[in-house]
């Protein structure tokens, strides 16, 4: 049985919603029904026509979608929509969508402020509807060993964590030469009052946080426009104190010219550190103060369930980025047949990033722009 | 408009047959649609109810797949057959698929013998359909760059090959351990004379030919049984001579304990040199005479067409092993789509392995087996 | 002809002090021939006569040296006095050397405070002798090609540094455990007012203000000091802008467990990027925009003069820490022997670290635990 | 108390004359008190006085150098002579040092002839004094730790070796363009009967001999002239057995262009492997069949005391080829020494390669290039 799926943006020129997509079909626990995939209706039909979907389910505004599907039999509406547009796109259409019954997966950053987060919050509370949010990162087996492994007390207390998005490519005035995802990245209007810090600083914030079990709890920022003419940031670094009294770094920047998307974390307790980045995604370094450093490998027969549960092949055929959003799409799908089923959902199933981590990462963006303001070292994270 | 696609083999518990599906399904080119899963009965039907087939269109056998749906209306009946059984049910059901007017997706090696090789390419040629084996290494597109760089001349005449494939996993008798990938992969019934050089030497002699755009004419084999009681080589390394005068080695081993699939070329040439590895998949190295060596990534803007109709994601997002086997895939779909259209398909579809790499494929098998029993140096490669 | 040279600290169970005279001999520039090896005269006699130094050389203290040296004859004494002490025994003896008429080479960091650097930069000044400072890491011969190449303006204006420094030996309160390298570098008495900061942190902002030709103007640091008992800070970070309006950040840590002296830079420009670390010490990657990365390697004929005068062996064959260490001795005695034959020394050769580098290292230590301390964000960057 | 150094050839424009100079320097064991630098006697004298010789002891030829330095008083004469000359000039002169009564450091390959190899095996035993070949590579810490591993037995029975190095500074006929390094090497009446077979084809056997501990019992040669006009072999590979059974692949290339000097060695048994290669000569990696691979490191408190002896700084303060070639010498002092003493040297000193060694390689030589002419495949490795 596979869950219905449905998508709002992502149309024909968006990069993420092919992305989704993907990821949607990989271990074929979704099968795609109804879009609205545009803003622009025209655009909208016709990248739903060339999807293959069925043309009455292609709709002209996610509004549309909503009604209509909510008034489809029970065993034919969309199960599951996933939405992939613009930041300021983000609240309202969830909203509906839980509001209507439907569950959510939902592009991150999560809304275009922390006020509508922390509403969002209470909305998803109130809905008894599964809610997903992409931060792809924690999708990689990996990772998620990371995460057990620091998590089993294995490294000690944990004391320092360093962790960075290098890209480049914003180098230079892309969003003055019609460039669609430049576009919108850098549009106050569009993306709200963060741009590197929201796109790529979110990922790295809940990856420092993912791994290490530990909440920031007071942050301080540089955040610039490096690039003239530019409206919203596209640097920044700040330095983090954790709820357990360690410290930490975090540097996001789409001016490190000939940077890819190399996102590296590194975690260090008493006993040793780990290390995990994506451009060696099926490798996790595990260092010792004592003795030799270790690799692993995903597919290696000494990792934890949450590592294996998300490998599809034998250690040394690489899995990459759309394995990792496949296995956030295929976690959230698991856990609702068992909702589905009356059934509980194994732990495993469980661990994919939700409304918690869009809380946190919508207050991350907007202590991190406050920092950069002001001229006082140490803020609070506040929610 | 997806193709109609069936499997043959790759029922529960088989490993292959499930890469196949997603490799499948990463582009949404084609939809399963009907299998005859298993060569036990019973589980053919179990596995095809599992993966949520038509009850109708699970069958029992091979043959019964093929004989009942010929008889279904065209634009029911299933378009392209996958085999992915092991080696000794490959040409029958190829054959019989062909004979049928189905395309054919056919898992490497080609067949159990150069023999029915041979047979089997005057079946593709004479059936008009389309044949693609799945030599998935060439569907990496820093392999496909690689071979376009060759072809351009860059490197100047190509003097020497380095391609290895070290793997660990059958450094131990597992098959007396009911393991079942490693008992039919050793056992001379199913995998025909050669272990090792037929599972994984294949891909490296692929992967050289394909990339540097020669043959093999001569060639001096090494190959040895290394774990007490196997019955086909698991290792095995030859020096290599092309067509063009240059030499080469290949390696491929099964007993390299602790090496996982890193298959490995390097190309040398009076210019330059190049060097692509399964566990650095997204990066190509390219290497000069007298200037600095280049890292050429998936994604950059300066590739080929070849390489950027390969990739589904920006640079620094990793692709890997199962979107390499979902281009084989895409560009076989592509192809046949373009058939059915009545169009000339683009060269970029056309690039997928096919019955002449299969021939050749064999042909290796065959003249290595036999330069690894024989006293004398050089063997001719016969085909 | 060989510089004599004479070496205060460094006798038995020192590190640095061994590292100073292989580095001295590598080049065959100088020959040893007197010292005050420890602050015990006991030590300090044992181990002149382990070095195998004539014992009416051997000196019981540094005081002792340079006033018997003095009354040697000219072509007898003394010409280069390296100084290997802990830091606050840096200050008198440089001071006195200079004052004698000595050439001094010094450990870092250069002083005790920042007013005894300053006074120093004086007292060099009013000396006419020369000065070194050994930061090793610009010694390496890709770390001076980096300097180049941002020099020569190819990556445009610089925007954005990343330095980092990750240790872990200091992971355990190792003062405890009668270490002697551990424990002169945690005490106050002997390190002065910063622990990781005097001694590693100082090498990273070297480091990075070597390579991008920049200097802090403004920092904001997080100082901590994380092994409980522990005197002196073992973890630090900042927050950095440089006088072109760049920003970088800054990471010196000594809790990093089970890091080594992996020291790392990494620079951005309008154009490319750059990436440097001791690692890879013989490896420069050179990041752009718009094309493949490349890698530039020490013993490359495409590389500058600065980059090909300090290497030794052709590329491929590793040169190391002791090589980048040889490199200062070497470039301070090429310039002390042209000072000797009156000529003009070369450009390459004057390119070892000096007064300034000194003097702003110090500054940057008091800056660094000065703002460590403060309430404010941005600290003016004072010298 | 240093030894006194003579040295035989290496003078003006030579390379590895300075890095044998350098490599007996670093750990201060010698003195150069004598050198006949060149077979012109001009520019032995020019390069002596260069050097800082005592006039008198700059010999215009070897056989001077020989005769007079005997004649010299007991604790004036030298005491170990280095020979750095081409092949041909390797016998005679270390034939008649020997027997002078000098210990003896000879570069690599040992002879112009197996049959000079054998003849000098007698020599050197008859005579008592020391003998050292330059095996650089050997004398890399993690390739000493390395053939402990292997010693221990942690990888079980040994099976399969792969060692290959390849170079491409030969891809173009450089011997016409006045290269002093290429011509020699690629001239039959200076080299022998091989090029790269003797320079760097010696080395790759070695190395894999000295780390697996093994003799290798057969083989099976591919030699090529690529460049044309080019008179001795700038290219090689051979399947080789060894005398426990477990087969090998050694590859050596000078025709590999843009490759440098990345010497690599890969061995396996039964429950695991290990890899060392130059490029990252501080790393040696350990692969288990069922845990985490393992990066031991250089200075790591867990190393053996073959690789700790051979070690000067702390893990990650890389050393490299000069140290490695420094420790060839170093051991071969303290041995001299120990004998001078009248103590049994240690068994981590006597660990250099010698006499056995380079018989073996001259054997390999011989035995290569006739394989290469053979039509035989397997022929048994004779000495």
């Amino acid at each position: 049985m596979k869950l219905r799926l449905g998508m709002i943006g992502g149309g024909q020129g968006a990069f993420i919603g092919a992305v989704h997509r993907i990821a949607s079909r990989i271990d074929d626990e979704y099968e795609l029904v109804c879009g609205a995939l545009s803003s622009d209706a025209e655009k909208a039909k016709a990248s739903g026509i060339a999807l293959g979907l069925d043309p009455t389910r292609v709709y002209s505004s996610w509004k549309e979608l909503i009604e209509k599907e909510k008034q489809l039999p029970e065993d034919v509406r969309v199960q599951v929509i996933s939405i992939v547009t613009p930041n300021h796109v983000h609240f309202e259409p969830t909203k509906a969508a839980l509001e209507a019954g439907f569950n959510v997966i939902l592009d991150k950053p999560m809304t275009f402020s922390l006020a509508e987060a922390k509403e969002l919050e209470k909305i998803v509370k109130a809905s008894g509807k599964r809610f997903c949010l992409t931060h792809t990162y924690t999708g990689y087996p990996m990772v998620k060993e990371a995460k057990q492994f620091v998590a089993a007390g294995k490294l000690g207390k944990i004391r320092k964590v360093y962790v960075e998005y290098p890209q480049g490519w914003l180098s230079t005035f892309l969003e003055g030469e019609d460039n669609k995802q430049a576009s919108w990245r850098t549009d106050p209007g569009k993306s709200g009052i963060a741009g590197a810090i929201g796109d790529i600083g979110t990922h790295a914030f809940n990856l420092a946080e993912y791994i290490s079990g530990l909440h920031v709890s007071k942050l301080c920022a540089d955040i610039n426009i490096v690039v003239e003419g530019r409206k919203l940031d596209d640097d920044g670094a700040a330095l983090l104190k954790f709820n357990n009294g360690a410290s930490g770094v975090l540097m996001a920047s789409q001016i490190a010219a000939g940077d890819e998307n190399n996102i590296k974390v590194r975690v260090y307790g008493e006993k040793g550190g780990l290390e995990w980045q994506q451009d060696e995604a099926n490798t996790l370094l595990i260092k010792w103060l004592d003795k030799p450093a270790e690799i692993w490998r995903t597919g290696g027969g000494y990792l934890s369930s949450f590592a294996s549960h998300n490998t599809r092949v034998p250690a040394g055929h690489p899995e990459g980025y759309l394995e990792a959003f496949g296995n956030l799409y295929r976690n959230f799908a698991l856990t609702i047949k068992a909702d589905l089923a009356g059934k509980t959902p194994e732990k495993e199933w469980l661990d994919y990033p939700g409304i918690e981590e869009g809380v946190r990462g919508m207050a991350f963006v907007e202590n991190m722009i406050a920092s950069g303001k002001s001229d006082k070292k140490w803020l609070d994270f506040e929610i």
